[in-house]
């Protein structure tokens, strides 16, 4: 069985990298890009360059799309709904739920095939065993175009029907990854004002980040089943710990918002009467 | 060489962890506590329970305290600086930098010998091989006291002999582990909202936690030298996710206090040209 064709619009660092991936696993590959001249490396491997992104529609009856963003996305696909009727288009944009579930709209409208796919891991990650790639729509759709779409290597995961799956699985996979690393720039800046260097902190750093997965499955327990037993350490003492951070931001002149922010979530917590319960508790108050 | 004698001041979770390996370890260990009757299981197994503090204090050279707070070290310690003098006051209780170097003077206005520890791990793991406390104050105490102090198992370090140097570490340490709990929750809050149980978020949340290592590593450098080149993703692509994370939690009405001082933050980033830069150049904002 050859390998299937596939069109590749938007030649970002993520573009490039999906692009490269489908090359090296022997698809005839055609990509375009608004800005041109950004194929160089893909042509030299065998990718065709077309001159518009109709052309590149034409050549292959699954299109990958991987732009900045939702807008661009409609910029790079809303004049070619003619082109698309019939094809699948693969958007692997992130974005928004909502900004999937209304692009699966339009698309339904005009005849496209559409699934909405979220990329969880780094331009230099993809194509090899640890890229993770996450799809959601018609499942008959992700059926035919799994060989092509597992190309990119690791793990591609259908979660299901809804378009808007693996958008939320996004945002919510990002909102840790960011506000986490929010977290670190912070300590790094603290630490720092304390005259203990990054470098110095680092290791440290990267053994707290090894505690979050154990704690991870204890929260998700928890507020699944809507029961927050403490175990070793409740909202109580974290709110105490907050504090302590807050205090010593403060007392160096440090930007404090996001930790002061998270620290009113725990006082808030503590005044809901959660204050012997687990700090995952908090949820039930996130959630408005 | 029989083991040398120690004193635990305060039997909360923490206190009680420590008393035990002390114990497990063979050190004859005198226990103590503002409320009576935490002793139980530890007396079972050889604690004597004093019943005073000036009394828990005369039985060991070696006096460790762990309470909620400095506020509380000060309760439990201050009328007794008589009876401490001439010892070494190991405080293990979490505060800030300067709480410990106020205590230092403290101390060492009343002839105390004074070690400033932090406790890096959760009760259950003390004793045990992944245990973490560090400890600041004078390199001599330290050594004295070494085998007595890594009786709890793990790692036992001496940052240094700046007081405050443990505490920066446990404040810089803690922002980084409960901004990204509290980042986990918010997920969970807006997974549950998107119809994604955070049970099947969870594997995914682990998986990003995975990433954070390498970014730390990266970031470390990146702060330490002042050089903040992109690499895979900038930080203009991080406040376009911050917005997404923003704009899902918003519209399905999550509380996004947190995402949204996160976000502001990358939006300064954006505003001092820092776009094109990791994300890690808001170190030198947040510094103010
Ligand atoms: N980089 C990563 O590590 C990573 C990881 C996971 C997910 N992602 C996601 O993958 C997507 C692509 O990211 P990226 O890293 O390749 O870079 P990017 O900077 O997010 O996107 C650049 C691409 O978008 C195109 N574009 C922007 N505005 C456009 C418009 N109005 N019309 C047409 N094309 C437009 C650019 O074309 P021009 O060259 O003409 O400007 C270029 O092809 C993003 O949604 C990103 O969040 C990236
Ligand atoms: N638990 C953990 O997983 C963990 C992890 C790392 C670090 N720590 C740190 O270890 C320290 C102790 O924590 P913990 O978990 O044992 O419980 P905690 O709730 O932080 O502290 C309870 C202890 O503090 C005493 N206490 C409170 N106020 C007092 C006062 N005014 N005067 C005298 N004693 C007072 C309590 O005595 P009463 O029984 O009389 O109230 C009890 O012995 C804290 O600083 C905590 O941040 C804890």
């Amino acid at each position: 069985m050859s390998a299937s064709p596939v069109t590749v619009l938007g030649l970002g660092p993520m573009g490039r990298a999906l692009a490269s991936a489908f090359l090296a696993a022997g698809h005839p590959t055609t990509v375009w890009n608004r800005t041109p001249g950004r194929a160089e490396g893909l042509v030299e491997n065998g990718a065709v360059e077309a001159a518009t992104a109709a052309e590149a529609i034409a050549a292959s009856e699954l299109v990958v799309v991987c732009v900045l963003d939702y807008h661009a996305v409609r910029a790079v696909t809303g004049p070619h709904t003619a082109a698309l009727k019939g094809r699948t288009l693969a958007n692997l944009t992130a974005g928004t739920p909502d900004d999937a579930r209304v692009t699966a709209e339009w698309a339904a409208s005009h005849g496209i095939g559409y699934l909405d796919g979220a990329i969880m891991v780094p331009t230099y990650l993809v194509g090899g065993p640890s890229t993770l790639v996450l799809h959601s729509g018609p499942a008959d759709l992700y059926e035919r175009h799994r060989a092509t779409l597992q190309a990119v290597g690791g793990t591609c995961a259908h979660l299901g029907t809804d378009p808007g799956r693996a958008g939320a699985h996004d945002v919510a996979l990002l909102d840790i990854f960011w506000t986490a690393l929010t977290g670190v720039v912070h300590a790094f800046a603290l630490a720092g004002a304390e005259g203990v260097s990054p470098r110095d902190l680092a290791p440290y750093a990267k053994g707290v980040a090894g505690l979050l997965p154990d704690v991870i499955d204890a929260f998700a327990q928890q507020v699944d089943t809507g029961s927050y037993p403490a175990g070793g350490s409740n909202l109580r003492s974290a709110a105490v710990i907050m504090s302590h951070v807050l205090d010593a931001s403060r007392s160096r002149g440090i930007d404090s918002t996001v930790i002061s922010a998270a620290h009113e979530i725990a006082e808030r917590g503590m005044t809901a009467g959660y204050g012997d319960a687990s700090y995952a508790h908090v949820a039930e108050l996130l959630r408005g």
